[in-house]
């Protein structure tokens, strides 16, 4: 990653930095970001999101505090990501999760303690813009992140730019539907995509077809709280018929409704990440397979599906690459 | 229509006007068209889309020889919306129904008969940009509009500009999936969208109720050929059983895929178009219950659904649009 990145277009000489933050539900992760997308510095701490947003903050400061006693570190800006965060009201709106309130003043409670001019996106779209900077979406305008995790996290790249929609909350492809009767989402609504196209969505569909009678699978002496993405991807390599199973039934869906976003948006590329994505061609080849056959005649054979090449421990880049991008904009 | 447009914020004195043609596959509809959006002068003729292009060039000619011969009229720019055209290439792509080739020139062999800038999109997105600045949706940033007659075309304007996406194909809502082994689309997919939410769509609709059983109908004495949308909607104001039906079916459809369209895009509103949506209320009441019961929770209440104000005569609004939006920005 950080050897790709050394050829970026986007280098410059000098030692301009930005600091940036994933905020996710169980770790948070804080790092300072070159602009050729190398992590010149890392902390990562348990986010507490079950606990006061004060503990939280009081981590933040250690961090920040720590930092701001090396004269050498000056960054120019600070990009967040974090869940359910609006890019219009600089606030996490009803996070899931967090304990924290219904409206969390993200931004305006870190730039507080370190004055600097502070952006923040939710995680997904900050992704995007992660892949756009530093990733495998490097050069390419029009392209969309599907983050399979515990959920679907989805961000919407079209003209070089973030799509974010009127209120700051475009891309939440997650929620489109796939069976109107279908999978109870966490949302309220049923069938959602990510019921089916995520971490959690293989494991119920693991579920389902050891309920549908296919007993004839290691998968069958785990519990649900005990099943993996890991355990499913080693069972499919090793053949197991069920595990094989759940992965195409997964890609299949998910290629489906990839052919309805490209019909949308005529991308370039998707660039899926998360969790499942580890599962390289046992998911990709039916994904490939099932959105080919059935994109509308003008974007056939012409999307590409590509896998992050991120590590998770690189997701600063995400933010990172939001504060670079209002600079690059003129810090606006 | 044209008296609303009166009051447009981008109204300005002087004389201003722009040539713009609106090119559908029966009739061709030539007008001058004002800044605030007056026609002031047209003309139709018809497209002969069977026929040799030369011939419809023809045709172009006689309405330019005959306006430019009045001194008055210099159009700043000109125009163009027609089926299947690319704003990238200038031509129009593969058009079905149209026996003038593969790869029409249009733009260039418009330009050449009356040395103008000239501007060439699809008669959806077209759309699009006339609702902007002239209908429904003036002051909108983010909206989607449907434009429900023989199929369904689409335009998606997102923070103010037309979606192009990668290729000028974005938009093409038509082909998004309904079923995956539902109604054969004449695009050669399956279950798309606009085999149910169009005019064909619901006519469709009626024969498969009419199969089922429905004969205490109206409509089991029409012919799939004899059978229109109006006399579908007159039928269900009348009460009709199987009209009702075929409404509420098709509303529910589209209300449904409006709500997946909204979880990419945000919109603040949709703008209904075309045939269909002349039945007003019959298919605005079961879009409106249908897609807000699926919305997900950030736009639930959120998102207009609108008709257009526009009548078929003022096609050309559309390609107007499209100039006047160059020109704006510098004729670029």
């Amino acid at each position: 990653m950080a050897g790709s990145a050394k050829n970026s277009p986007r280098d410059t000489p000098g030692d301009d930095k930005v600091l940036a933050i994933d905020l996710g539900g169980t770790l948070t992760k804080i790092g300072l970001v070159s602009r050729k997308g190398s992590v010149l510095k890392a902390e990562v701490f348990k986010t507490g999101a079950m606990g006061p947003f004060e503990d939280f903050m009081d981590q933040v400061e250690q961090v920040f505090a720590k930092w701001q006693k090396d004269p050498g570190i000056k960054p120019l800006a600070m990009g967040i990501g974090a869940p359910n965060a609006s890019s219009l009201t600089g606030c996490m709106e009803n996070p899931p999760n967090f304990n924290w309130g219904n409206s969390i003043p993200l931004r305006e409670a870190l730039k507080e303690k370190w004055d600097l001019p502070a952006y923040l996106t939710n995680d997904a779209n900050a992704a995007a813009l992660g892949e756009m900077y530093f990733g495998v979406a490097r050069g390419l305008e029009h392209f969309v992140t599907l983050t399979l995790g515990t959920g679907l996290g989805s961000g919407i790249v079209s003209h070089g730019k973030l799509l974010t929609g009127s209120r700051g909350m475009a891309g939440e492809i997650g929620h489109i539907n796939v069976f109107p009767e279908g999978r109870q989402c966490k949302c309220g609504l049923k069938g959602c995509l990510e019921t089916y196209a995520s971490v959690t969505g293989i494991r119920r569909t693991v579920m389902e077809l050891i309920a549908e009678g296919g007993t004839d699978s290691v998968l069958s002496a785990y519990s649900y709280d005990e099943l993996e993405g890991l355990t499913i991807s080693h069972a499919a390599l090793q053949g197991d018929p069920i595990a094989i199973k759940a992965f195409e039934f997964t890609g299949k869906i998910l290629g489906l409704k990839m052919a309805d976003t490209a019909a949308h948006l005529d991308p370039e590329a998707f660039v899926i990440s998360g969790g499942l994505s580890q599962a390289g061609d046992l998911l990709l080849n039916p994904i490939r397979k099932h959105m080919e056959a059935r994109l509308f005649r003008a974007y056939r054979g012409k999307i590409a599906v590509l896998t992050t090449e991120y590590s998770s421990e690189e997701a600063v880049l995400g933010p990172a690459a939001l504060a670079w991008q209002h600079l690059d904009e003129g810090g606006v």
